[in-house]
């Protein structure tokens, strides 16, 4: 089989080109325009471009990935153990914001989702059941296995029943500093926006993270037909058996199911989204393919009038000048280095930095480093200023771009952008993840065709179709902001027709006990 | 109604008793040989016996848990509030290992268990999956569900299957020293005795975690019929489509279900059952009742040559020293304070200690701060020498009682206990709380008759009967002995009756990325 090469160099300046081909290109290769390879060179990993003397800078995305660690001749394969990775990126004397002129407004479309009192709206339609302790997560699955035979069947408009679980609430140092935010994360969970402002509180009674330490005053809207969160206490004296508090649950959970029940989508304009948007299982693809074209949508967005967040600290560390340079005001610049400069800290006291960021799949997907990943990552936030920082587990307030301060792994940046009050997740992959979210919608784009081939019915959109030629950035991202809306009106995603989903994972950096 | 007063003093120098009586006593009663209340009194709370002046100690099994913050009167009532807590213990000039002379054995009881390849003894017979990372989980689910509606029907000897999902695997820092704890604590999960020595993984493809740095050669017993692990991989470029990912969990569950089918239980002498004991939701009741007679079985047992865990480092630190004058060695005292003191410094990490273990539910049920309940706590672990130590997530590898570091969070516990190998599980709770396991049978234990009555079918031992003058603590502990036996021969606890069983929740002292 005669294999036409196909490589991309993202920048004129870059001195590598990454592979396209299906399972690489040979030794001899001659790339069009470019040098012979001079060893088998994988798909997603980068070839040298011209002679890269031992310290000659490795450019990828007009960035210095890295020096050369050994001489690597023209037709090279340049891979991380021949990288020598530059330090982290000081946070003196960083770029001043001068940000790029705000968006021009797009017009003209809309989603159908649920309104909601609190002023937010969902794109479904659930009724969640918050949890204070992981002490009541085996009494909450059989009761949420109770509702899900008896009780959804009568409620034909609700979308489902989600059990909130985590692994907080006991066991742990509640007054350390930190565990402000584990605490805010689940409560901020309680009323994201597609559980319709219904707060049901499932509580044991001993337990550390008590009803009202979660839920303060004030911390939940409320609707002139319900006033607070309603709480069943395990402990409470008036149950008798093990029935009588899963009829408690059961009892109170109707009334909830009878609200949300009489709820009907309406139309509703695109400024209501907030969109998380995250990768997973990178690959040297995603910085090419699948996150150009999510950034694309993100613009598209944000011009919208919608709320955008992006996140995975150590995965733009590495661009913190970018982010300062793109801030839309001064105050935004330093809280993007206060949420940076915080979690350096935070892995520094476990004897760690952002290089523990890469994966064995990253690095045999042809990412090098995470300054290579970081650069591929952060392209997902697309052109525009950025109008706002949030901490791990806040709520987001504001419409436009946000940098959602988070860790990197899926299933906490997952489990933070929805306690952020996300109501629809953009995910792409080059690897591969069954990632989904019960609370959420969760759309996954594929960085590759070979992905999007393999698992067509696990991967809503292949971005692999920009690296073939076959369509540009611009058009997957349009066709990527259609099907958003769609979802968001209601489409189901391929991890919700198999009922695929993570479990909840919070982020604690404060002690358990 | 009159009402017997009813008060327990532990120890003939104790100059507190905690009062029995359900709801507690009322101004003006007068304790039998004692003081006339000069306030109300709640149940499980501690009334002193006799003036004691601001600046008192106040002595509870002859230990003292504080001084008196005020002037308190005989008949007063003596709580949280009123009490100044002592330091923390120095590890310095600890007394040397005093050990009591091994009790004496106890021959003449067995159980019926299923033998493993490896030598030790399963109480149940179970298919379990070990994951590699988080992001599996859905997809497990899924297949999990269908083992168990297919699969499972045809295989009428197995007792269930267990998904090992956790919150590990990537997005964490994979090298960082304190790493070794998940790491260590997923793998020897992955070999508990009641899983019959069958290691099915199933993998991502490109996690950190990869499944041949989970279970590198030698971690797993190779028995002459299976070599090594089975390994599904989701990303294999075998798998086109999801349903071929669960005909793969599916086809390769079929070859374990069968040879665990084919086993039989045996009867096996009470030296095979790897005990770990453990309390949560602890009242003032608890280091008089449930404690005290779970203390007197773990005597039986190691009489018997059995294993038994005692754990919860917050929960013993304050009795450092009766823990290293218990020692059988000094190696084995050292290594107790190296645990503790490693984990005193994992707390002042997080700008915390140990004072951060006692709950609000706690303070409800009388036990004034963690002194108190420490002493309460550490009665579980009986009378007779202590043989050795292991760190979080180790197997245990020695017979007679064992100090297994943990922390005191009971999910992290119980995770970390089976982990070590436990294949019975004794838990105490004066609060009450629905604990489960999936993978091994739990025998809950009340502290109070109020209790025992209300959460019946909770509940699978009442030790309230102890206070309320109904049983003796040696009858108790003997009554524990006997359902321990019966449990470990395949009698079902009330937790595996309702399915409960909590989430499997990881102690990882090193940063997320």
């Amino acid at each position: 089989m005669s294999t036409v090469p196909r490589t991309i160099r993202i920048h004129p300046d870059d001195n590598v080109a990454v592979v396209v081909n299906d399972g690489g290109l040979p030794t001899g290769t001659t790339l069009p325009g470019g040098p012979t390879l001079v060893q088998a060179v994988p798909q997603g990993h980068k070839v040298a471009l011209n002679d890269l003397p031992a310290g000659t800078p490795v450019r990828r995305y007009n960035v210095v990935i890295g020096h050369t660690a050994v001489d690597i001749p023209a037709g090279g394969w340049v891979n991380g153990q021949r990288l020598v990775m530059p330090e982290a990126r000081s946070f003196e004397n960083l770029p001043a914001p001068q940000p790029p002129a705000d968006l021009s407004p797009l017009d003209g479309h809309s989603f159908r989702g649920y309104r909601n009192a609190d002023g937010s709206v969902g794109t479904r339609n659930l009724l969640a059941v918050t949890t204070t302790v992981q002490c009541v997560s085996g009494v909450l699955e059989f009761a949420v296995e109770r509702i899900k035979k008896e009780l959804l069947p009568l409620y034909p408009n609700v979308d489902g029943v989600v059990g909130l679980t985590h692994s907080y609430g006991c066991g742990v140092a509640i007054d350390a500093p930190d565990a402000v935010i584990p605490i805010r994360t689940v409560r901020n969970l309680a009323t994201n926006p597609n559980f319709g402002g219904e707060v049901m509180v499932l509580s044991l009674g001993c337990e550390k993270l008590q009803p009202e330490r979660l839920l303060p005053p004030g911390s939940i809207p409320i609707s002139d037909e319900h006033q607070g969160p309603d709480i069943v206490c395990l402990q409470d004296e008036k149950h008798i058996g093990f029935m009588s508090m899963i009829d408690s649950i059961l009892t109170q959970a109707k009334s909830h199911l009878e609200r949300l029940n009489a709820r009907q989508r309406e139309t509703c304009p695109v400024s209501e989204l907030v969109v998380g948007v995250q990768c997973g299982g990178s690959d040297a693809f995603s910085g090419v393919t699948a996150n150009p074209a999510v950034g694309f949508a993100t613009d598209l967005l944000v011009r919208a009038g919608a709320t955008v967040m992006f996140s995975e600290n150590t995965e733009v560390r590495d661009a913190v000048d970018q982010l300062t340079r793109r801030a839309a005001t001064q105050a935004v610049a330093d809280a993007i280095v206060h949420e940076l400069a915080w979690y350096d800290a935070y892995l520094a006291r476990g004897q760690a930095d952002r290089s523990a960021n890469t994966t064995p799949g990253n690095k045999k997907g042809g990412l090098s480093n995470i300054v290579e990943k970081a650069m591929g990552s952060i392209v997902k936030s697309g052109n525009g200023p950025i109008h706002g920082v949030i901490g791990p587990g806040e709520k987001v307030k504001k419409k436009g771009l946000i940098f959602a301060a988070t860790p990197a792994s899926d299933f906490i940046c997952g489990t933070l952008q929805l306690a952020a009050g996300m109501n629809l997740h953009v995910f792409t992959t080059g690897r591969g993840t069954p990632y989904g979210l019960a609370e959420c919608p969760v759309i996954k784009v594929a960085t590759r065709n070979d992905l999007a081939r393999r698992w067509h019915d696990l991967m809503d959109i292949n971005a692999g179709r920009i690296a073939s030629g076959e369509a540009s950035i611009e058009e997957l991202g349009w066709e990527l902001f259609h099907r958003m809306l769609a979802v968001a009106s209601g489409e189901k995603t391929w991890a919700e027709r198999w009922g695929l989903h993570n479990d909840l994972v919070l982020f604690n950096p404060a002690p358990v006990t």
